[in-house]
């Protein structure tokens, strides 16, 4: 399979929509199965399977950020082993948009399984980026879809549909089945005031599905606890003109998610009226708004951007710069900035910091942090929910109605989010009428048939997490996590001591060595009085004759742990090793 | 000194009010010095050193709970350093009100400086507790205080002024110095309908100091971020009370903190309506219960108190449950309940759970974990915003306002909060009237000195944080927290060998050992790699006759932890540990 993104070789791959007609409910079909592999009861690792006869294909395949406990690991990715063992019969990926959650994890997947990937047109642009990094762009097929488009897939067909969210070409998904209409919403939000060139949600499309029947809908319930409806873009754009307009002599510098590509319009559209240049830090940043600007996503004048490096030699007032870090990220550029780490960016009173975004529960703390360093430089920092400089991209309890009621589905699966989320969406669902036989909260793994007529799980399938580890992946588990919790806790003490094989006597040693531990000069008396201890442990040892070795260590680990908790009231882990001398 | 709460002889230590006079700005009084040692830069471990003369005191003695960057330890207290090195001239504690954030250190302190402590009624009572916990309560002398009541604090006297809070007995403090007087607000809001026998805070007496004359406001800057002001604690009640009507057949569990005493008479109060029992889990909840019963903070007719150990023979819909867990803490009742871990009490469908109280920054996933499981086990779960099931304790913008106005100081100083909220609470300083010049955003440590005429910092004092980790108190400081941070993220590699000290010659090992690394299984060729390369460095040092074993040591490190970073971009801690043979 070749590279043939933006090629006429498309055309092979898409074909004309031919939507699957309308079935009396009494007439079953061959069974349509859906499996999520990801996106249940988390955030984040979106991956939906969906297989009938010899034919199967995924929505997204995306990847979760570890959580505070799953120490050191970098990100997680979904298991694959079931797409891996259905390798034969796996025929495509669609994407619903080029967030993280919902491609993160395709690099992964495709060093195992190379099979055509279809997105619009931005969702490939940025895949085309992460592919390369991972040194496989040049094997992977890659096929740009238009909203309204079609996808085949064997016995099943994939209809794009465009949605709003806060990156533009989101699209949500019809899939056309033996057994009827299945509509996977992807993250949508509804917005009647788009920016640039986003159309509004293609609500028409949605109302026709439903009328023609829709068997089933999955439909995205990160904001399900949340009433109304979710703010416009267009609102944000409204504050910052507020706030560009009484910045007077000040720099603007704004921290917002590098793939809020209608964000950083907005962001350069004030700028523009106000006649500032713009400069762009952080790594993310910078690659999505040249991708962004290269596809036409950005439009903006090249004589308005400037690079970092020129930022200090034009006045302040004349400065926007557009940065990442909006969620504290302790590497970031705006981080960087705060600790006075930046090469380009001195943070200073005649600066003015707009966080254009919320945290991300858990990121709190961090931004926090963040917004403490930047004001303590003397800068002014705009970032509570009353100056409106952030909106989210998600569908709010209003519009999660709206989509249940233009939709009609006879079955109902609550997508995307934790359990609470998936709950109340479940509950919004029955408000509207869905009997709860017909509503399924499941796991990840569950198999969902239907054939037209009934519905229901009929099985289960390896899925679950992958930890990735700098280059290792899923070598990292919950033993080595329970090791890191502990040693992140009480840190660890070595001993060490050489024993003559044959006698049992101690040659060298014990040695006691502690990382993480206590200071060492406040545990002096303590380690000399472990040493002693150890020592009479090995002599008893000797004299009895004892020769087992693992018998000895761990009898060296519970006198010394017993010994450490009276003391220090403490559970460091506790290490012994013998070198055996013959 | 010995323990007189509550008897005749604190007449002795609390004398009249002899209020200050207040004196022509030109007149210059000795120096006045107020030390923050805690509470400025960071939420809790509140203290306030005030000093005139001969004379010193301290406004509160608070704990903090560690960052997530602060691995395995319990609590941070403040440094109490400055305090011991000034004891003889160290007249006593007085307490604003029975919060952890503010009198959570006491014992630590008490244990090495003995001096009077005053609080109101209940602030005492909670202290004795935690006192007799740590084996010190026979030595030490606890008072207690009306507000209105002035203790005297030599050159100084303290007078307590009721204030509203998320607590009883919440009081600030008008300092009497011969400087002037200085209001220290502690934690406050402005509740006009409070709930039982507590008043409304003292207005009167704030204004009465206004127009006497305040020298300095010290007020609090928790909510200093938050437009308006903090609603009532009864609208808590009027949501509790919707709740409990619409729950028919169902057990009602409530968590909040144990603290919040008027939330848990509130609970108990629509119990009594609704005809249940009510039971208490969670050890710290039952504590305070029972002092505040005790005391006749909560009024409940003891007939309506049931045991733990007899929920399960009522009927549901005839118990509420009052818990700790509020904030999704690991090892409360309400975790244990949510993963099925709590002896009496099982989670089901026909539960109903309150969370009563908003998540601290840092404990939002947490908190979301136990909502899902608990949602999982089939209960109902009420905890988002819009069912107004929590209030908080803290003055928002306006009510700092009020205080603002009312005391009319000269001098201000924001305390308790980040840099953020201490900054926002400056702004709202500014903005009414307040010259930027007689604004004092502090650090800890600083001396603000005032002669009644000027102020100014002068100097700095020893002030930080000192870490409990188990038992030890200042042990853990920044080199171990940095290995402990190493260890958690790539985890540990020991080598050890046995060494034949006069040759050099390799007699035992190296062997290799190591822990939250990765699995074993999947690192055996890279360790046996490891142990090749570390014997050919072994060898070649004794080939060179190297003897400097910390070389030797060094080299071996610098050769492992290349090889381990260039097969899975991981650095482990590297620990080489030589045993010399004779």
């Amino acid at each position: 399979m070749v590279y043939n993104s933006k090629t006429a070789k498309q055309a092979t791959e898409i074909t004309v929509k031919k939507p699957v007609k309308k079935r009396p409910p009494q007439r079953r079909s061959a069974p349509v199965r859906i499996i999520p592999l990801g996106g249940l009861n988390e955030i984040g690792k979106n991956l939906y399977v969906f297989e009938c006869s010899n034919d199967m294909f995924i929505i997204d395949c995306g990847l979760a950020f570890p959580d505070a406990d799953m120490l050191g690991v970098d990100i997680v990715i979904p298991d694959f082993s079931y797409l891996e063992k259905n390798r034969e019969r796996f025929r495509g990926i669609v994407l619903t948009h080029g967030h993280e959650d919902h491609v993160g994890a395709l690099p992964y997947l495709l060093k195992n399984v190379n099979v055509p990937v279809f997105g619009t047109r931005l969702t490939i642009g940025l895949i085309e980026g992460k592919l390369k990094e991972h040194g496989i762009l040049g094997q992977c097929s890659l096929n740009v879809v238009q909203p309204r488009q079609t996808v085949s897939m064997g016995c099943m067909a994939v209809e794009f549909i465009r949605v709003n969210h806060s990156i533009p070409d989101s699209c949500a998904m019809a899939v056309h089945t033996p057994a009827g209409i299945i509509v996977h919403t992807g993250d949508f939000k509804v917005d009647y005031t788009p920016i640039g060139n986003e159309g509004v949600i293609d609500l028409a499309r949605f109302g026709e599905l439903g009328n023609k029947g829709v068997l089933a809908l999955l439909s995205e319930s990160t904001n399900a606890e949340r009433p109304g409806y979710t703010t416009s873009e267009r609102k944000v754009g409204d504050s910052f003109r507020n706030i560009f307009a009484t910045a007077e002599e000040r720099r603007i510098i704004v921290a917002s998610f590098s793939s809020n590509i209608h964000r950083v319009q907005q962001i350069i559209d004030n700028a523009a009226v106000t006649g500032r240049y713009v400069a762009v830090s952080g790594r993310s940043m910078i690659n999505v708004i040249n991708k962004a600007i290269e596809l036409g996503y950005i439009k903006v004048s090249s004589k308005m951007i400037i690079d970092i490096d020129e930022v200090n030699s034009h006045p302040p007032e004349k400065v926007v710069i557009i940065t990442t870090g909006s969620q504290g990220e302790p590497l970031s550029a705006l981080s960087r900035m705060a600790s006075n780490d930046h090469k380009q960016v001195k943070i200073n009173p005649r600066d003015l910091i707009i966080i254009s975004a919320t945290p991300i529960p858990g990121n709190e703390k961090l931004v926090g942090r963040v917004v403490n360093e930047l004001m303590r430089s003397g800068a002014e920092v705009v970032y509570e929910a009353m100056y409106e400089v952030h909106v989210s991209g998600h569908a709010c309890q209003d519009e999660l109605k709206m989509m249940l009621s233009l939709t009609k589905p006879r079955f109902f699966m609550p997508i995307h989010g934790e359990y609470k989320h998936l709950q109340k969406h479940a509950q919004l669902a029955r408000t509207m009428g869905i009997p709860d036989e017909n509503i399924f909260v499941l796991g990840l793994g569950n198999v969902l048939e239907t054939d037209g007529v009934d519905t229901k799980v009929t099985g289960q399938v390896t899925a679950g997490a992958v930890l990735v580890d700098g280059s290792g992946v899923g070598d990292v588990g919950a033993v080595v996590l329970r090791d890191r919790k502990k040693l992140a806790e009480d840190g660890l003490i070595t001993i060490v001591a050489a024993i003559e094989r044959e006698t049992g006597q101690l040659l060298s040693g014990p040695d006691i060595v502690s990382r993480g531990f206590v200071y060492v000069r406040e545990s002096e008396e303590l380690m000399s009085q472990a040493r002693e201890l150890m020592r009479k442990v090995l002599d008893s040892c000797a004299a009895g004759k004892t020769r087992e070795w693992g018998m000895i260590k761990n009898m060296m680990k519970d006198k010394l742990s017993e010994l450490i908790y009276v003391k220090t009231k403490r559970n460091p882990m506790i290490l012994p090793i013998l070198l055996m001398i013959d």
